[in-house]
């Protein structure tokens, strides 16, 4: 068994929609297929992966660093000793031959689509769906076959406040419990309306959330969280920069209700240092890691021993990406809601199709795999690269 | 006046050495050119920079998303509003717009490009040297036209303990008084003869550092760090990964003589965060940012104002690098002795052609802009650009 070719392509998930810190105008991600030798039922095994939104194509990366490394590997050191198939661990080492500590940054996006694509394989040649692969090789993963999820939203767009709150209650119609929307891209008492008419219009048992994706400065954060406590959201995501530790932890000795952060933070040895220095409350705060964006599931596995190790439960921890690689992640490890942007970031964002959401979970395909396959805007793309 | 173009290419800077981290047979660089309608005695003002060695070339990130945004800027918002000349900063502020917070890897790498060439533009516009510009435009820059530089090298290669022993006298016939060899890279014994080759080769009064290179983990650091101790080395450098902040503070609580790191920090974020964090002590350790790394020089400028508000002295800086821009800065703002490596890297490492080293210091050219012109192995590639 080996692996005959690797290939990738960009893809535009651009929209008109922007958060407090950016525009999605431009928005790209890449995708990539690992292609083996292997043929069963008359089809060539291919694993695909590709990276999250908010980071950009990688393909400059892929082509000069990872991929060229990967194929130039001798071929019998990437396999599993044991078994003699195909290694994610053994790949990921292969790709990150030669390049220097730290400067977690397009890499950790890169490599993140390389090994989407390798544990995508791993299943496929296990013949398993990947969250049942994890349930039977790590000790700390369960055989689970649906997961929570949450829907992020209320970006700013031109339709005002009416849309935001048509925007969340069709997210509850849909079987979400758990929504989040968007502050700090407005003045804060705008923000404070904003979320006023959204929590008037859902109903009293969905959760909300809200997002400052890292864009207001620590007196600013302090004003919203002053303005904030009183509405008892699930949690404040992003109130500073993800690597000012120490505002968060001035933001943890006077915001009593859950703050949130992560997506921004690509690799173990910055969790480490928000586990170390963030003054975060292990009982309470949530974790969004992206493993469509830290040097994916093979470096989350890394993040999960590292919670252990601070005393933080897995149920803390929220994926980022709205991807299936993140559903499959938090079912396999008892995850806390798994982040879902409804019809959005298209075609990498959303699940399979034809899971219907009920009581705020949803369901895993039961095929070999991610499951990629089965969501129907990424089949061309995956098809493309196949040929 | 405005900018026209911006063009990148990739150069090699493929070697056959090694550090403790990683090899550097494939390394990459990437040069750019920003494009004036300027044209002065009949020539036309063009702007030059590259990064700097070990993060390879970012010809993706610049094609894809720096340059683009700089091109497509309205040509006036690119303007210093008093003086009517396209300002680094404003440069900066295009290019970086659309970018998330964190994640500070290869777009600064990217970044560190343009910005340098945005500043080489700014010089020549100016009619000064990069140095001299400086000092006129910042209030804590000096007019200084030479400054200390030490001679980085003792790579490994397969010449063993001689080879090393030759290539450092020669640094020292060159006029250096100051040089620094890899360790880590072999088992510590081997790494103590290695030291005691060299130091009983060396002139008294040249001093010596090593480089780990951030190979080793903690419990092996520390041990370097008892062996190496009675050498009062000038420095023990990366003896962690750079990240580790708790591993400084437990290095710099038991190892007397100076540590110092930096190289692989590449934002002013991850320089904040090591001051807080990593127990250095700002009488005698050292820090390495590297202006070709890192952001560029614009982003050097907010570390500079982060080390003053942590009581560091600019001396205590040593520039990584090995390049004009580095150099220009540890000329303008009295760093400490900026690092050079003699033969290595080329076209992009080393200074101006003529300048002797004299006691340990190096001149600096007298032209508008870095002076990049200057170097005859560069010549061929910005004259490539400038087509």
């Amino acid at each position: 068994m080996r692996l005959v070719d690797a290939r990738e392509t960009t893809v535009s998930i651009a929209s008109n929609m922007h958060n407090a810190a950016i525009s999605f105008a431009r928005m790209t991600v890449s995708v990539a297929a690992l292609v083996t030798d292997e043929v069963r039922n008359g089809r060539r095994i291919i694993g695909y992966g590709f990276n999250s939104n908010g980071r950009y194509a990688q393909g400059g990366i892929l082509r000069e660093r990872l991929i060229p490394r990967i194929l130039e590997s001798p071929a019998e050191s990437l396999l599993d000793p044991d078994s003699g198939v195909l290694d994610p661990l053994r790949i990921w080492d292969a790709a990150m031959r030669d390049e220097k500590p730290g400067g977690h940054g397009e890499r950790a996006v890169a490599m993140a689509v390389v090994d989407m694509a390798a544990w995508d394989l791993a299943a496929k040649l296990a013949g398993l769906p990947l969250h049942v692969l994890l349930a039977e090789r790590f000790p700390n993963a369960v055989r689970a076959d649906s997961a929570m999820v949450y829907a992020a939203g209320g970006y700013y767009s031109d339709g005002g406040v009416e849309a935001v709150q048509r925007e969340l209650l069709d997210y509850t119609d849909m079987g979400y419990r758990a929504v989040k929307i968007k502050v700090g891209g407005e003045p804060l008492d705008d923000d404070i309306r904003r979320i006023e008419a959204v929590r008037n219009v859902l109903p009293d048992d969905v959760t909300l959330a809200v997002d400052a994706n890292a864009r207001l400065d620590l007196d600013r954060a302090l004003d919203y969280a002053e303005r904030l406590e009183p509405y008892g959201l699930a949690w404040f995501e992003e109130p500073c920069g993800p690597l000012d530790y120490a505002g968060f932890t001035r933001l943890a000795a006077s915001y009593e209700p859950p703050l949130a952060t992560g997506e921004n933070l690509l690799s173990a040895d910055d969790f480490r240092n928000l586990l170390r220095y963030g003054g975060l409350r292990s009982e309470r705060d949530i974790l969004q890691p992206d493993p469509g964006l830290c040097y994916g599931l093979t470096e989350f596995l890394r993040i999960l021993d590292l919670l252990q190790e601070h005393g933080w439960s897995p149920q803390q921890v929220c994926l980022h990406g709205g991807h299936q690689l993140s559903l499959a992640l938090t079912a396999a490890f008892g995850l806390g809601p798994c982040e879902s942007y409804p019809g959005l970031f298209a075609p990498i964002g959303g699940f399979a199709d034809g899971f219907p959401i009920e009581g705020g979970r949803i369901g895993l395909p039961d095929v070999p795999g991610i499951g990629l396959e089965l969501k129907g805007s990424l089949v061309p793309v995956l098809k493309a690269l196949a040929v």
